[in-house]
């Protein structure tokens, strides 16, 4: 059933956004408080759903993008959408007066929904009438081809707003997640910055080089963990599956060396700027300054091939 | 130029390092203490053979099978052979004493690898005549599947060796990774450790399922770092790289969150039984106890399609 989405903020996020609720057949609604951004987000958007469309990934791009329109106001954007996403600026102050903004204009049953990644719920959810109806809608970057959106509620959040959050997720093909309470960084970015945070302290202690990491994830942790997580990594790797690992790998591997990072203090190891140097000459040296925006469309390519791969291990596996 | 390889223990990881030497084109004599074993591998070896045929990774498994065979004593498998991958047990006694009677038969000339994850190179490789070329080289597992391999030097092991061996991992087709110097887990465990002890704190503190962990990492983190690593990843991440990611997220972003993570003290955390229990029985909800085996054979038809995926993608990267 087409609704009508609004998407606040026409960013990479926002505009991604927009792609993906519009992919599934959804009229969209585009704002942005920058003077023709919106407009200009169309022009990347046509682009990328081409892109998409020669991949497979999607069946008509001219359509698709049809259904995206600039919007010239908050207002006009939000009347009679039933799904408000908002992709602003990282910035409380910013936040709250958007917040009230949206809480006086959206269909009073429409969900405001936000991609914060930074901050907290109820530092920017709780001023509102309509509380309620707010949640935080984390993607990751760009959700478009990253499908897992991480759901946090504040503490006025109702159940049914975390459920029809979901549900919505569900029919636009991304990959809901709801946390059981909240944390700073959630739990992507937490995950993520753990193995960062020990990689910038192997490569800035002198262990092993930067190219080193990478090898070392792409060529082994990073295959396994893009179809199966690291619960079902270490459910395979025990013969009888998790509960056999946890007894032999639990204390004296995995928290032997978490004790171990825990006493060299890699959580907190700030990173020095000759190491962070050190890290971009190699990078450049890889990928030209010139040609990043080459490289990150290269990126989006292999993530486009790889949603078909995992699409077919998924079916794959319904035989288990 | 075919040469002759030794792999010394002939459990999983062993098996899987003659497959890789046979792939490319050597000739492997696999040694296992107990009675029976290196036979019994040599069927597995040929099942699996099989299947890298039908993927289209290998042309001749048939050819590659025949190039595999079962020594009947230590001395036997290393005469004449100029590498040596051992892959025994994990311990220190045994290592020592295999190590021993390795510097007596292997060629004077031979490099002598060890595939151990837990054991610091100085502990079992400074006791023996020939400890300048004795080193470690640590693969994921499997080895034919994931193609990178932790080059871990003692105290004693001579440059030259970490250069041959480097040579031979890259010959046969495996990614070596050398470390500047030994860390406890190396590189590759650190990293995975760093992650898992977040994700048990997570779930543990009840933040999170553990099924949102998994689709979490396999829908975000896992896909990207499947083909980028980290740095990679961070750098296509700013507009103008590293640096510029390094500006805007170091401080800010990942090392706040490293510092919450040690403030929590997950890196320390202990996995509680209930969880443990918790986990294991959503795994077998997911994959019952009886289809494991079936479930490990998925995970490496699908690490096989991602290395054809992978390949196209460097091969893509080519014009950057």
């Amino acid at each position: 059933m087409s609704e009508k989405f609004a998407c606040i903020g026409a960013g990479l996020i926002g505009s991604s956004w927009a792609m993906s609720f519009a992919r599934s057949g959804h009229r969209v609604a585009l704002f942005d408080d920058a003077d023709g951004a919106a407009e200009r987000a169309l022009g990347l958007i046509r682009d990328r759903l081409g892109v998409l469309q020669s991949e497979g990934l999607l069946e008509d791009a001219e359509h698709t993008a049809a259904l995206i329109t600039a919007a010239d106001s908050l207002e006009e954007a939000v009347a009679g959408a039933s799904f408000v996403q908002e992709s602003v600026f990282e910035d409380v102050a910013l936040k709250q007066s958007v917040y009230a903004k949206l809480d006086q204009a959206a269909e009073p049953d429409a969900v405001l929904a936000s991609s914060t990644s930074a901050i907290l719920p109820d530092a920017f959810l709780g001023d509102i009438r309509g509380r309620d109806r707010a949640i935080i809608a984390h993607p990751a970057n760009p959700p478009y081809l990253l499908p897992v959106v991480e759901l946090v509620r504040s503490s006025w959040t109702s159940d049914d707003t975390v459920a029809r959050c979901s549900a919505v997720m569900e029919s636009v093909g991304q990959v809901p997640v709801v946390l059981k309470k909240a944390i700073a960084g959630f739990v992507m970015n937490r995950l993520q910055a753990a193995l960062i945070q020990e990689a910038m302290f192997l490569v800035g202690e002198g262990y092993v080089d930067p190219e080193g990491v990478d090898k070392v994830v792409r060529h082994s942790l990073g295959l396994r963990w893009s179809f199966m997580g690291p619960f079902e990594v270490m459910d395979s790797n025990a013969p009888a599956g998790f509960r056999d690992y946890a007894a032999r790998y639990g204390p004296s591997t995995i928290q032997e060396i978490g004790r171990s990072i825990d006493a060299l203090g890699s959580m907190r190891y700030r990173w020095p700027q000759p190491i962070i140097d050190e890290i971009d000459a190699w990078r450049r040296s890889e990928v030209p300054a010139g040609k990043l925006d080459h490289h990150r469309r290269w990126r989006d390519l292999v993530l486009m091939q790889l949603a078909q791969v995992m699409a077919r291990a998924r079916a794959g596996k319904a035989d288990i």
